[in-house]
């Protein structure tokens, strides 16, 4: 039988750590030849880590990154290594070398460069022209990379009528919630046009405010998923495909040459691949694939971020002020599940207006995580500040600026903690607060990451009770998720004496944030048009507080951060 | 003779504002006419305001820019008006409309869309394939847009071949040091390539980072500068060419058809232009441009960008914090020539380690430039802090924890004036203090605006004494530009504690970030190995705090921003 044994290297690389990544890899290479594959991949820009942005305007850093693909290259025998990283010909290419026996036998660079939401790589890059099938063994195999698998026309279509049987797709494709159906279901199209198995493999990690999600999957010619990946997790997953029924099913179902390819200019070029072969001495890993329903999906997604951010740039903890409400008690699990309870510092910093029921409940969320509770009152630096404004502040009435004092005292207060122990502090502010500005600047909004700046209010009691239905007991306070959401800054306050009910809240920002939606179709929303005026002006005008944001998790098709660029100087008014 | 007048119209739009801008295209229709101009030209998305950035996602935005341009159309009767808006066909595109006798009778789309430094043109449009000539009258006019005419075989190789004489070229072009020398050169080397009137138009004005210079020019077919419009400032440039000189000078030097160029796929295509003149009831304004120093073109630049951004954000008055430094010297200087001394409020915010000297020199700079002097010591709230947290920093030193929370004190009193008087905190920290991260997140960081942030501290000297040569008497106080740098946040501290002499430290800034040279390349500077390693590490390690901090004028070639785009997570070290 012609067949292939094919492992996807489904690794966390860190952007810029040359040294590491090239370790890992050749670990991998060394690993997947343990259980007899053939062909080892790797994840788009596996040697840089994904996206380097900016790095790779640095001449220096493209030599560096070549350096460390030069390391891989002298540690691969006995297999063919397909490994992503940046090559350098007359401009920079997004790349993949095809290494065997310590030569690399070709390159093959990128056609389709995404441009759109995070990404920026006509910035960078120039687009590929070539089309290569490489011949290892009997088995055609076509190696493209990330976006190219997305259009029908693409390398992969190229690629299978000139003798491709196999197309391995190396990606480094961030997630988004739902995104990994429509994945799959892309794939097994393609998959089944070209009458190919695609070995889709991803790159897993956190990334500033990316996070790719493994998930990697081979669909068969036939549009069979094969083989899957782990989520959230690296992974290792070695297939032997079976060739002889993909040349089985082409003669059933012969591929047509399609109208839009044109063969002659597609540089059609095989390249014969040398190998030697070693004996397999292990048996290959079962696949640790495990479904999730939608809060699990991005509860973990959540965890990696905040686990990868933190632990990336060189923190152990974090620090994280509690105030009773459910979005701190969310961001003080996601951190204790992310890196361990003795990892975790809760603040709870009271003040006048601080209820007995915030206490108490912050209290009982620390008991439950087994983090220490550390408590301090805010009220003598707010009345030293209230003495010093007083000659400057007479006459003038209280309003937002004496709630902002308090939110800034506490934001300095966490930054004091952070400067002294070393820990990085992680801010708690919701999608839904973050779209409207409903936070202060330097208060609540000070600390090194935002890991819910992309989850709705909505969403962020949904995965709270997920959370407290999953664990082995509950750890969120039941009163924190019935409660209703204030932010103590003055006598008597809720949220919703400044804000819709986030039930109407949140489908308006979606409309509008994620959708792009006009004025008039916000209307047709259950908002009155009195209230969608009202949200809409609040998110315009807060574009200034979200560009000194710190990052946070992309989960939505539109985060805030690199995936929404606004203009802060901005009249534009849809209502 | 053959000749045409043509008005340049270096108008400064607000983005998003439709009404404000088409109001402003209308008005200056109505004055090019008076002149007796044929053909009047705006700039580059004058419609919308450039760059709209994300605005461009929202198809209500794109429906309201042509909304507005029907209301230019409207209006545009007895001249021809070239008007940069959005076209929507099957997907948008950047371009020009050609509008006589109230009727768009052609639309241009741009060719070559720039996505570099902080351009993202790739994300939003098409480029244009088609190169028309207008025949206005009998004088053959090529319209085309920015960045089509940095290519030699551009747009306006193609419209000069096929019959045009005179270039209208139309721009958003920021600023940078030294580009307007650039601009010139290159825009005459075009002109005389080509054999064709060049007529440059630039917009002018401030938009976020970006500030716009103006200073349009139109360079003859021999390469002579014919006409100039002001900088940084509105203008309305009419000029009569005479393009029976053009005619001439073909006739002796016949133009060349390009290799490169396929005049058969360029779509060639001439459109008449009907239209109705009327006559001209006054003379046309004399040329306004004046040159300017580098330091005077900086300064102006700076000015410029501080009042629109004040301005077009809706806020009328600043505050600014002084240190007795020169920093901030020079911001309350700025922002006193953009907005006015009765706009502006200094507040001086001593602690126990603040010198006599500084509050001496700060009350003088108040003084001199006709502004408040508000005076708050912060030592009562710095106390409060300390006694407050005292518990729980036992036994731990004293260190930039302490230095920290006094500049956030600072920067929590100046936002409690800036929430209480609706006015925007101008931040005062230079290129080199935010290259390295010297400086305080939430503390001297925090603000609206950050106006010198692209400017390093040689450079801010240099600003400071130019400004002090330049007005009627000096503003800043002597002392301020000799003594030695001081954060004053611990006894007897002075810059040069930390960091290389500004002598030393701007230039390896300079290379490492805007000319992005490799550690070796560094190393040739005058700065020891140790001393590159301690710079560079500092740049790579506070990408964080840049990342939060407000938008600020780029002036160099890569300024922090949307124009340098780093990974915070990020383990690449150069050296």
């Amino acid at each position: 039988m012609k067949k292939l044994v094919v492992a996807l290297a489904q690794i966390n690389p860190t952007v810029g750590d040359f040294e590491g990544n090239s370790e890992k890899i050749v670990s991998y290479i060394k690993e997947a030849r343990k259980y007899g594959a053939e062909v080892v991949a790797f994840p788009e820009l596996a040697v840089t880590g994904y996206p380097p942005e900016d790095l790779l305007l640095k001449p220096q850093f493209i030599s560096d990154n070549l350096r460390a693909l030069n390391t891989v290259r002298e540690n691969a025998t006995g297999i063919v290594a397909v490994v992503g990283f940046v090559d350098r010909r007359d401009d920079i290419y997004n790349a993949a070398a095809v290494i065997s026996e310590r030569r690399i036998v070709d390159i093959y660079h990128k056609h389709y460069l995404p441009n759109y939401g995070p990404f920026d790589e006509f910035r960078y890059f120039q687009a590929g022209t070539r089309y290569p099938v490489y011949k290892i063994g009997n088995v055609g195999v076509g190696v493209n990379i990330c976006e190219d698998i997305w259009y029908p026309e693409g390398p992969h279509a190229v690629q299978s009528l000139s003798g491709a049987e196999v197309i391995i797709n190396i990606n480094a494709s961030p997630y988004t919630v739902g995104k990994g159906e429509h994945r799959e279901s892309r794939l097994v199209t393609r998959a089944t046009d070209c009458a190919s198995v695609i070995a889709y493999l991803n790159t897993v990690g956190g990334q500033d405010e990316l996070v790719f999600d493994g998930g990697s999957i081979i669909a068969d010619e036939r549009g069979n998923i094969i083989a899957r990946g782990k989520l959230f997790e690296e992974d290792l997953i070695v297939c032997e495909i079976n060739v002889e029924s993909v040349f089985m099913h082409r003669l059933q179902f012969p591929l047509r040459r399609q109208q839009a390819l044109s063969l002659e200019e597609a540089h059609i070029e095989t390249v014969h691949v040398p190998r030697k072969k070693t004996e397999p001495k292990a048996k290959p890993p079962k696949p640790g694939y495990r479904p999730m329903g939608q809060e699990e999906e991005i509860y973990r997604a959540l965890v990696l971020g905040v686990s990868d951010y933190v632990g990336k740039n060189g923190f152990k903890g974090t620090i994280i002020g509690l105030s009773g409400g459910v979005d701190s008690a969310l961001v003080a699990t996601l951190a204790v599940d992310a890196l361990g309870a003795k990892n975790v510092t809760c603040l709870f910093m009271p003040s006048r207006y601080t209820s007995e029921e915030s206490r108490e409940d912050s209290l009982a969320l620390c008991n439950n995580l087994g983090v220490k509770f550390i408590e301090i009152p805010i009220d003598d630096v707010f009345e030293s500040y209230l003495e010093t404004l007083k000659p400057h502040f007479k006459g003038r009435k209280r309003n937002s600026t004496e709630q902002n004092i308090q939110a800034r005292i506490r934001g300095n207060i966490l930054m004091a903690f952070s400067n002294k122990f070393g820990r990085m502090v992680l801010t708690t502010g919701n999608k839904s607060e973050m779209s409207v500005g409903y936070a202060t600047l330097y208060g609540d909004m000070a600390g090194g990451f935002a890991a819910i700046k992309d989850v709705p209010k909505t969403m962020v009691y949904a995965l709270a009770e997920w959370r407290n239905r999953s664990g082995k007991k509950p750890v969120i306070p039941e009163r924190v998720l019935w409660k209703e959401p204030s932010a103590e800054l003055a006598p008597g306050q809720k949220d919703s004496d400044d804000l819709p009910p986030y039930e109407v809240l949140d489908p308006v920002l979606k409309a509008y944030i994620e959708e792009e939606r006009s004025f008039e179709e916000i209307l047709q929303l259950e908002c009155a048009p009195q209230c969608a005026k009202d949200v809409i002006r609040m998110i315009d005008r807060s574009e200034y507080k979200r560009r000194q944001a710190p990052p946070g998790i992309k989960l939505t098709g539109r985060a805030f951060g690199k995936d929404r660029r606004f203009p802060i100087t901005n009249k534009y008014r849809s209502y």
